[in-house]
């Protein structure tokens, strides 16, 4: 009976894995990892065999019964099984479902934490996420609920959304329900992470002009005092508040 | 005129640096880093000349001017300066007035994310912070304000607070009256990510007596839904219901 690795391989290019997870990856017999992964991951992992059991988009591709299913085989078969998602496996990785079966079939389990889209983000765009005397606490969570609605609140003083880039004039009004100010700062990064990463930055109640630019991409989006850009950089946005920028030097 | 690197090495030990975060260390010409750093990092950037920066534990150290000047002063003098954080630089890393120093000095500044320690508690305990059905959103928060008092909310489904261990009576009462049901699941993971690491399982109304495990220890207090053990796991803890846990096998 072998192990299962769980490992956050970061969100986008695969120098954002931790170093734990590259090491883990070399020994690995078998990786099923999820659509979103960049294919320069299979270099850390050259003598496994690679399944891809991912969702693509929005979409249910493999489903979850058969990844569980999958999970348990492999790892009565082989020594090293990782299993690979995008971002930290914690945070919306569905992590619960295939511990869980793991856990009843008596296979052993590790999980290696990962950078999650939110930190990436913040770090692309120079806004941390906390401020000192203005931003205390931060939320993620995902603005689409399993039933569909769109889901959002003014809870903390950041709050960062994960969600697909087409929703975001369906945010703006649950956000403006919700008590933000309409002139609220928002940063939108789509494919935060990737090297055709794409960022902006507008006031809540112009929110939806975003739609447009980020469609079809996975986006993250944050509201409140992490969203502000820096003192030393407040000059340079007012002449250009929809700012779009690209990916930072690798 | 060089450039500041700012990178999050993650909590604890020295393999949960990105891949990225270890290739710019190995080409640092200096390293301003925090105390609690592992010194195997060290080892990734030999030829940098280190300099510890850092606050122990919650008490001042070097102060944030003096750091910002010496950041300024090294970027002058060498070509790559690395500012070596503990977790993420962007989550209660106070990045913003390190950034805001360097942007006015006209300096160039990158940042790498990191695994901030709320991550690497739930992967140590296998509790994933989001959970389907009833964990949808997760709040990162300092228990502790600028002005010395205990802070805490019931906002969303999930949240984690950063703090220091033998406060954990007082976190209890504030929970409790900010909404949080008496038996709420209470999970403590102190030093989260270093070998040493302890975690411990609570209800709400006995969150008091961890305090003397966790005091002098930084901790990462885990609240709600993501604090709840796996439904695989429920049985063996109902036995145990304080268990605590060393590290798991790195």
């Amino acid at each position: 009976m072998g192990r299962v690795v769980f490992i956050g391989a970061g969100p986008g290019a695969a120098d954002l894995i931790t170093v734990r997870g590259a090491r883990w990856l070399a020994s690995a017999d078998v990786v099923l990892h999820d659509t979103l992964i960049d294919p320069a991951l299979r270099q850390l992992a050259q003598r496994a065999r690679w399944v891809n059991v991912g969702k693509r988009g929005y979409a249910d591709g493999t489903g979850q019964a058969t990844i569980n299913a999958l999970l348990v085989r492999y790892a009565r078969g082989c020594e090293t099984v990782v299993r690979l998602k995008g971002g930290d496996a914690s945070v919306f990785g569905r992590l619960e479902e295939e511990l869980d079966a793991l856990h009843a079939a008596g296979v052993a389990c590790e999980v290696v934490p990962g950078v999650t889209a939110a930190l990436a983000a913040a770090a692309a765009t120079q806004r941390p996420l906390t401020r000192r005397g203005s931003g205390r606490s931060v939320a993620l969570a995902t603005a689409m609920t399993q039933s569909g609605e769109l889901h959002a609140t003014r809870s903390a003083d950041t709050e960062v959304y994960y969600m697909g880039g087409k929703h975001l004039a369906a945010l703006a009004r649950r956000l403006l329900s919700a008590g933000w100010p309409a002139d609220a700062p928002v940063c939108v990064v789509s494919r935060a992470g990737w090297p055709d990463q794409l960022a902006s930055d507008h006031v809540l109640h112009e929110l939806a002009h975003a739609s447009m630019l980020h469609a079809g991409r996975p986006a993250v989006v944050t509201v409140g005092a992490g969203a502000r850009p820096l003192a030393s950089r407040r000059n340079v946005r007012q002449a250009d508040q929809s700012a779009v920028t690209g990916t930072p030097k690798p």
